[in-house]
């Protein structure tokens, strides 16, 4: 019996920080105010919300706090200056979030001025000498039709002192800040660094990963998009497997820690038959690794299409030992390793198998957001920059439970998410690949 | 102020009916069953949670039971045969369902036959004289790559008893009805029959909807793929509008008695400057009127483009007194009414407007599902076999707060849903537009 | 037997007018520059190559200018200013002609400035106060990925005295203008003005029709992307009419005097059943009409598609008595008059057939250009710049027998492109719709 | 100055050779039947229709059999079975071509039998095992809207004796060959075979390559569609490149020994800086070289678009020494040479460039056909019967000078198509990149 993983850890606390008490009328026009004590539950099912029966003890309950306008405002719209910075790698929807928060700002609560940072918290330091853009509507208006982001982005941590700095310099009252854990919990230092020196500025997350492994981050902005994208090299993997005697397609898609991109592609075009992922490891030999299980298809149907996440069986491979800018280890090539014991494998029977393997790499982050994600994005960035006009800080911007809700840094960067293969997505993965329910030998 | 409309009301009751005790082991090899305790919480937030305050009373919790595959089973796969039957108008997705349940049938618990009746209800009456199709998984392997249905479908009742005859006849365990709150309500009738004659039938209702107005259904199968498509003319409107001088690009979409297509298309693009829709009456003359705030946007920018549901100001028309066969009220057109008054107004300032209308009309649901849909789509499916497997009858398949569910059939038939004009959700519509709030001279 | 269309007429004369000799050497860094006695067959069948054996007169062979770069050139680029104007309906791939005229002129030639004409012709009249906008690199840098023309367009002739005074007074040397025939004929008369006032300013057409009906063009920029987008459209109408009982797409497509757009889709699709054009009369009554054709169809195989262009069947209506400012005389709606007439026609039968009828419209028009156009685009915008440069006017740029050659204006404005109804081509929409020889009773 | 490559070479002779004389009335309904003396031009340009004006010799034509019907063919088709295979790699529409020879062979010839040989040429081994599949009109009615080959592909050559020996034990009269040059050849040997048993078979080509590099057929099939796609993925580099500080997005693709997929999709998406073709050596290092010119661009812009055909600067890497199946040599890693030396060079300079590298691989050749190569392969599958019925062999279908042409197997299989480097369209590919006219020191 494999173990499963589990669910994202309970936070203990979800209440958000902010920088001083909201006493100015909102001037947003219409639409009703979010109510003081509105809240959504974080844990819904039953157990949770009656407690354990036997015990005499009454449940807890714990709740996030919805995003969404409040009648009172801390800053003063004439007089605030908001800052957005995107780091860490491409992710679609990027521009769409930029766009939001300027149109957000700009026409709801009309702040006089959004500056872009360019190339991430790179873009604070002086000696890098980048401009400071200044996002207007207009300027804006059309970039969501581009992937990518429009001010650059880079990897790596910044002093938050020089950040700090560079916030005062420039009279910045609200900083939106959208990228990874990585970039979640320099946020946290900056906020940090904001409190000791007493100043009045906000700080708001939106979480970014294409791997949509952050804790109650459900899904992340550009998931959607880039399975979708994924799906469509599955595809033409499946083509190939088909067109061939002995086909094999093999596609390699991003996932460092987290197969979500690998299970949520196969789920979408119901032609994988195996998916491999880092949550649940495999062996390749033995009588019941996966070349057996490989084998047996082959035999069986003439043909396989196998998705791999690139971080899938890494126990296998020797680490590389390398790191990027941002801390990630370099990954060793599961595909490479695959690839090749495949091809001896059937090579050992006197089978020449055609294997076609495809690596769409970056096309399936770089392209623009599709309709869905569209939507989401600027939700996110209309809720961020209601969330940092009411004076809150330290908080991300989510969806929970199919509501918007602000949740504190701390809780989204402990740990990571993963998929729990004990659960009935993993199962329906398994159904819809065919695959054993585990490759691994005891 | 204007009305709001109000939210989806709440369920009396959330049971869900079954045939028969489940006694069978179930025969899925791998994953988790739910467990009997396991519940969601229909309605998440801390009010409704903790009650009020002032009460004595304890809170009352309605939960709805959690989809997924039971230990027990009421049938014997062995013994068991399935139908399929799709009804209405098209809709994204409906080959993925379609094959979705063939696969889990098949696959999963080794049913021998699903049975695909043609044609919608109509394909019960021995008269039509449709064919009865053997759904077998190679049959339905590559159906989702196709738009519409495989099953053919048509609109309109049919006599309860006839179909239970046929039931009968063709010793049809689980009938699978896949259509929208019309073919849900001949469901529970058909349930009714069925009951009356003590027969062990299931019945698993799939709730589809182009116009995503079922109440508890959120969003429905194939929504977000007919929204990409709108969001694809409404783009081709903006080019025409920008394209010409006094340019107005017009689209219509569906949306009969909600706006949802019209709302969430309008967001995707952010290119739309008026988006009318059923639950928002508007006037067309007067000071506050439609025509006076088109004709301020165009004197301040050149061009708009202008999103409407086929629904939109039917108050404003003369009722056209017919109807299809399924009884859906056959709609006076809005976009002629706009498009006449338009040229009107701007003709006699003098001013030669040049406005295109497009209307996307069928191209919208007869695309195949995205991948988004296509992995919704899978689930309900898949849930639907687990639930009809266990004896269930009477229910819809849906997913509430991010999970899974079963819904009594009479839950989501009562009332249709409708965008709440006093939402958060049409505040950003109206954002994104920046049309005004209201367009009702009071 | 029915009577053919005759082909393109062949042109008298194919010379190509200069306003002065060109005396500067090129300054374009790389390539062949196009020889002097270069040209291009115009009919390269063995019949015109050889002449009449019979006869002893030598045969005729009229050849095309190829377009290319020059080593002499006219104008000294350093004093040249250029102007852009695009007139008439969209077309996908304006931006790109635009975009590729500004890129060749300052890149290539060094010109400092390439002037936009706003809103078409009439952006020369100064009583309509359409600003000039100043093209530069960057500026049109990305038009390319949005459909329509970054330049607004309008329809309809203005005074060619008021162009060339307004010529004069920008002090432009060439002129580009991107438009139908209509567009064209105003250009050779705006030629003529010049040349009364003795003027050095060259003026180069670049053909542009959606239909793809002007002579020597072939095809015009934007056809195939319109054609896939129609065949969008067509599926669509074919899911629809396989979907329900008795079922029947319909299609109406662009086309008002050629059938090009729908024969093209229908070709493309291969889910077309019927394939109405301008060039094809047809009576709908009657044992050899279509609705003899259609009634046959359904009762063998249950549903039928029909692509109609809008331009069919005019004869078997009343005239509508209207144009537009273009002069385009107003269609009748054929596609109205078949939906009633096979309505009817199934209902004497007591058959209840389902049509849904699709009509695209302008989406077909304002999406971007596909890669295909794209690169065709670019070349026509390269090839006129090249054109003008040399001093060339009253001509268009075009590809004829694969390869991009000068016409001038005269021979494309004479009469419009048609389906040969006798062509091979034709005969392979018929084979592939199925649909009779004629559908005309005698 | 840098030599140009030649143009294809003249074919010696054009005419095609026949089984036997054609006698039976063709039953083909409608349309024009090609007449005996009708023939295409080859070279179009003026100086070979007139002829060397100071010579007294009577210029030489060369013309190309029109593809086409004839009012006379040779084959009985009540007792014609025909056989289709496809050979080689993948490429989009190989099932547009499949489709259209059953189409055309059953409903305009009523032909009996289409036999499909799987796999290739292996397909006709006893040996393998392969089954023969019967190709019906219902069978392929479909098959266009996948990519790949619904028969299946394999590559390598087979004996012909074992080829003909199938043949005839299938009493096969006409076999279709779709596949690359190096099927061509086989086809000859073929041809030769069936000639030196004196039997009545004929064999028809139809020419496919992903690379566009087959003399006389301009452009192959597929090629615009696979173009579509690569263009996809440089759009990405674009996004990445400019995402970064110091951004390089690089791209390889398909061409082997000819650029055009390279070139053709660099003119599509205007936004490459560098593209690198097999017909354009260069030198990486040195004053002209290609690093100093991205080391000009980088200093400029701060990003660049590299496209590499995976067959470029093949000369700068020690050979592999390998083949494939098909004889292919298998070539070196062009694109990871580049990167490491792209990334000293920077590195040597203390700065850190972000390289993203993107291989789209199978994803450009497995993709179903476009709807212009959708219709191309129509008619090639459409005039390959024709020809085949009329009881020609040993020639191919392609598409010249806008018409489509029979052409004899040795013309098409003698060299390779190559961009010619000294053309107007390599100076377009030059124009819009901006790279170095040459990047060869000296």
């Amino acid at each position: 019996m494999k173990a499963c993983n589990s669910e994202s850890p309970t936070p203990k606390s979800t209440e958000i920080s902010t920088v001083g008490p909201a006493k100015i009328a909102n001037p947003i026009a219409f639409g009703r105010f979010v109510e003081e004590d509105d809240a959504v539950l974080v844990n819904i099912s039953r157990r949770t919300v009656e407690g354990n029966p036997k015990s005499r003890k009454k449940p807890e309950h714990i709740y996030f706090e919805p995003a969404g306008p409040r009648d009172k405002i801390y800053y003063d719209p004439s007089k605030t200056k908001c800052a957005v910075v995107t780091c860490g790698g491409l992710c679609p929807g990027l521009n769409d979030v930029i766009r939001a928060i300027v149109m957000a700002a700009c026409h709801e609560y009309k702040v006089p001025s959004v500056l872009g940072i360019q190339y991430g918290l790179a873009g604070f330091v002086p000696e890098q000498g980048y401009d400071v853009v200044e996002l207007t509507p207009s300027f804006v208006s059309r970039i969501h039709e581009f992937g990518g982001t429009v001010l650059g982005s880079s990897r790596g941590p910044q002093d938050p002192e020089v950040i700090v700095d560079a916030l005062e310099r420039m009279n910045v009252s609200i900083l939106f800040m959208i990228g990874g854990d990585g970039t979640m919990r320099a946020a946290a230092t900056v906020v940090a660094e904001i409190e000791k020196r007493g100043l009045s500025i906000s700080v708001v997350g939106l979480p970014k990963t294409i791997d949509n492994d952050i804790n109650y981050v459900s899904p992340s902005f550009g998931f959607d998009t880039s399975v979708e994208t994924a799906a469509m090299a599955i595809k033409g993997a499946h083509v190939e497997a088909t067109g061939a005697p002995w086909g094999i397609g093999m596609v390699k898609v991003m996932g460092r820690d987290a197969g979500f991109i690998a299970a949520q592609s196969a789920l979408s075009c119901q032609e994988v038959n195996f998916c491999l992922i880092p949550e649940d490891p495999f062996d390749i030999h033995g009588e019941k690794g996966f070349l057996a299980a490989l084998d047996e298809r082959m035999k069986r149907r003439g043909n396989a299409v196998i998705v791999v996440a690139e971080g899938a069986g890494q126990d296998l491979l020797a680490a590389s030992g390398k790191a990027d800018a941002s801390g990630n280890v370099q990954l060793s090539d599961i595909a490479a390793l695959l690839k090749k014991e495949i091809l001896e494998h059937f090579g050992k029977q006197g089978i020449e198998a055609t294997l076609k393997y495809i690596d769409p790499s970056y096309i399936i982050r770089s392209v623009p957001a599709n309709a869905n994600d569209r939507i989401y994005c600027s939700f996110l960035g209309i809720h961020a920059v209601h969330a940092g006009m009411s004076g809150r800080t330290g908080l991300v911007i989510s969806r929970w439970n199919g509501r918007y809700v602000h949740i504190p840094m701390a809780v989204v960067t402990r740990g990571k998410k993963r998929i729990n293969t004990c659960s009935n997505y993993w199962r329906a993965v398994l159904e819809s690949t065919g695959q054993p329910v585990t490759m691994k030998n005891d």
